[in-house]
């Protein structure tokens, strides 16, 4: 093993850079992971196209990538859970384990969070890292690595149906057919319910979350989603609503189409950040809003969902590119976002 | 007693006027009350200006008010837990005990729900009611049927507050410092909270949230609210906030004072009915907003709570009219809604 | 149809007769149900043999039986959600809907409750009943009237694992492979956890647990089921435990296999009414002992776990009777207790 | 200030000594503390007697004492929310951060954990310790060290109170009023609670409960408990019940005084470690079982309940000792158990 990697840096808006940086080496409590598979999220190719998310500005030469799949290679003196030759997901947030949220297990709220490709925080489209143990989960031997990067995605849905307090015998909604949208579906799937219904408007996706065991599909182009959904569940309405299409017309949709009581969980951010909403309808529903941000104590029964063959990871990916064609991969998928779930880059030859 | 009684009946928008009807008799499992003081409610006023809120319309002549305290003077036969002479105030929503709400004890979405002065169901500004025994309860010797009026609004702050899952400990923020802003402050302090405070615009109900209890207030028109709420909470933030004015910037403020995590409690409702809000903060703060309609397993806490003294509802009655003064009434309340924090109607000579 | 029924009555301890009775008329808010199978519960057999549960003693003639499943052949004026022909399943226990628990959700706990086959009130063995409408549960064309009459005893599982707060992740036990065992192990599945194990010490009712969907089974007899449990967990332990065996070994097991902080659902009773249990160790672990006492809210949802085929209720059966037969269906029951699983009564020829 | 400090060391069972030993010096981000009152808690007396509690054995020289209150000397370079002069109660068990309990909020039940007292940790009957930074809470100015000593107990009465959901408007029994039955006592009723009874066999126990704010009291050896506890709640039952007494009679008391669907807090240890208990009125009552083991985030709630007054913490003390009569402290507390409330330490000249 050689000590240098290969990185790959992201220069500027819209350039991609390979570089060379030293392997670092594992503290005491941490591991050495060699990278296999690092998924590309939706908001790597926003600090990709704007160099900026909010408040969190790309400085030049900034690492993208923060869905992690790999193997460990090298362990801190500390760590007696995982050995060398381990495959492993890392979740992407090393949070501080102090604070009010962190000692209340709200750690995905930690204010002293270090998240991979979150400025100035580097993340890791690059041949190894080194990582605190604790968040690097051990996948069974029948768990790629390469689903081990979508661990994190998949995360994000399955915190999303815990908000909503998914049950059986629930019916759900989810509004968006979208890796996000489709990783909820699949969580909700899991988890014991039987009617999941999920609305989109491009009938490629709609065709993925019908592979992926949604109940039903509406493309909102072709129908009216309330009116259809009313139908679908003999005018009853839906128990919960997953909302991860981020915009104002999904969610007036989410508030209509629930029941009384119901929980409606909002995972997409909207372009603007503000939606005008139809409130006293919330209201003279007593609807509950439940919000995702990131997740938490997920991935042991991500992890597990997935061995056990009840999560099919791999039917969400889409794209595979080279950690030497990550240029072109970023290129490629900020221009077909419509037909891309999800793609990932390849970082092990 | 004569089997006559008056009863006080909106003949249109802005007219009242008072009429006889005939006692009615108790059946089986009901009781007849002799009311004493029924609450005038900012629907009624509504109704009374406006005839109608959302679908609900008012074909005259309709008997306005839902907040009724009394005394029993008749049992029907299968009626064991009252008896003729006792103070009683009256959960004005009667519900059908089959539907799915319900039976899971979120029995103020029951959509069967018979509920006094909503169209077409009659309301209580009158001398007598024959209702339901399970939703008539016993005051206790040293609670006012004054009082037991005013345990309808109090219900509603006592379910803002436990929606809100309020607990000793945390810091709470009410906005709007109306009747029900006030109660929402007694039951956030009765449930133990030492930190709330209070937002209103109007001098004169701030003074009333200090005197009730509220540990700082904030007047809108003089103070930055969020950056006044920064300075009281040493930057940290509040913990829960209630939401009583049913303005988006009073929502909105909810929203950047909160903490990550918390929860936002939605009471008021807004004039348009729709609201422009930050979703992405909410989002990034993962803040949930619950909602409060009406109330449900209230009474008995809320009836102990002002017995025990924890809650000064006398405190918030400005006003009180007589039975035959109704038209009165209405019309002083519907000019000085600034003024007035509660009204009530005297009906018992 | 006729306007006689026939009825099995318990004429003492030991006793079955056929007897003939005017088949009842349904009121506005009833419907009639002509029986076609009806489970034999452990209750109705402790009754047969004992003459008395607790306080709850049989005065004869007596009808047992409280797991009905039917079709509705005629319904009151009020009843809109059936029409005859209807298969139903009949929740047992008609509650007040005016008590402290009816109203706040928890009507399994109702004093006034009228249970099916707990004295005074009669059971079901018997060709028709009239009942209350809205607990009487609509079966999809795919779900039998079998099924159907076995909802109820699936909805102790459900119970059960709802009550545990059962969540996909999460690695349980169940303690006891009789029906109650084997339903919660199911309803565990179907809820999404991946390892269930389940101990008994009779092998035959472990080889329906692996066929039902056990992760592994554990004979008592021949394992120490503590050190077992421990081994198949890699040394963690459980997140949850049901124990349906209702004795002071297993309960005892239940808590030294737990993990610290975990819930344990208390399901079966004991012959004596007592336990003695190392409490010590339950306040070090910090576990929570929840308690099952019959079901709420459970039929729909059970209802479509088995028309989902998540759940193969007929896979539980392994005795039928002719209604005719009720007494050697008694007798046999009582005779052969350890090697039924579950036995039901065919009401219609 | 010496470079020294005295500290009391327990030499073998019922042997104290003072030695002298090294003042430790803060790491980055732990403070240095001067402490003043060092609280004598029960299982002090045990170790000091027993030279063990279960697998926990003392190896001298050991030092006991775990409820510490002092004054911030000197602080460690990345601590800033605490400085020199700052009053502070310490929070005696330092956690990992890492494990699965510590990341869901559950720290109190962390296997690495390290607390004061605890062998082979040492204690805090000393003049000096060094300590974590976020476990040491800052008292207010109207908070003084020896009350800060006793947030220790006091955690305990409010994790039990939370354990427990205790909510305003129930009517909760406390059985024990030894230092945690009282504490239990004042968290419910800070927590908005207005109906708390208290039962004990010692009558001066009992007048301190009423000191501190109990409903009524009942002294188990002159009253019948559960006839009287009937009798005050009008036959209904208790809505909670915290059993801190540790014993299988007070347990019982429990399970029968409590309404269906209750909760049962249990916080004291058997001495045997067994109890014996009507486990199928637990499954017919469909109650709770809660424990409690320490405790969690309960520091700064609980700090803020004193500094507004809401509890009583100085008049639950009965015996104050100086550091150099430890000896006497200890033999004194031993021999008796029965007239102290709560005794401590005071450290400082």
């Amino acid at each position: 093993m050689s000590d240098k990697m290969k990185v790959a840096v992201m220069t500027g808006i819209g350039g991609m850079e390979l570089t060379e940086r030293d392997i670092p080496k594992p503290q005491r409590d941490e591991v050495l992971v060699k990278l296999e598979y690092v998924g590309i999220c939706g908001s790597d190719l926003h600090y990709y196209e704007q160099g900026a998310i909010g408040d969190y500005v790309v400085e030049p030469p900034f690492v993208l990538g923060h869905e992690p799949g790999g193997i460990v290679v090298e362990v801190g003196e500390d760590v007696s859970d995982l050995k060398p030759g381990d495959k492993v997901a890392l979740e992407p947030g090393k949070t501080c384990g102090h604070c009010e949220f962190c000692k209340t297990g709200r750690y995905n709220l930690c204010p002293e969070v270090i998240f991979f490709a979150t400025p100035p925080v580097d993340g890791v489209f690059q041949e190894y890292v080194v990582y605190q143990a604790d968040f690097c989960f051990k996948l069974p031997e029948n768990v790629s690595t390469l689903e081990g990067a979508l661990i994190e995605p998949l995360a994000v849905g399955f915190h999303a149906a815990l908000q909503g307090e998914a049950q059986i015998g629930q019916t759900a909604v989810v509004m968006g057919a979208g890796c996000i949208g489709l990783v909820s579906l699949m969580a909700l799937k899991a988890m014991g319910l039987s009617k999941v219904y999920v609305v989109d408007i491009m009938q490629k996706r709609l065709e993925k979350a019908l592979e992926l065991g949604a109940t039903g599909v509406i493309n909102a182009k072709e129908d009216e989603v309330v009116e259809k959904l009313q139908e679908l569940t003999a005018g009853v309405g839906c128990d919960l609503a997953i909302e991860t299409a981020g915009t104002e017309i999904t969610t007036r949709q989410a508030i209509q189409i629930t029941k009384k009581g119901a929980n409606i969980v909002l995972v997409g951010y909207s372009k603007s950040g503000e939606m005008t909403l139809p409130m006293s309808l919330v209201l003279d529903k007593e609807l509950t809003f439940k919000t995702v941000f990131r997740y938490r104590h997920i991935y042991p029964m991500a992890i597990e969902a997935v061995a056990e063959g009840k999560i099919d990871l791999k039917g969400i990916v889409t794209d595979v590119f080279k950690l030497d064609d990550v240029q072109k991969a970023m290129d490629y998928s900020v221009q077909n976002k419509a037909d891309i779930v999800k793609a990932v880059i390849k970082i092990a030859e």
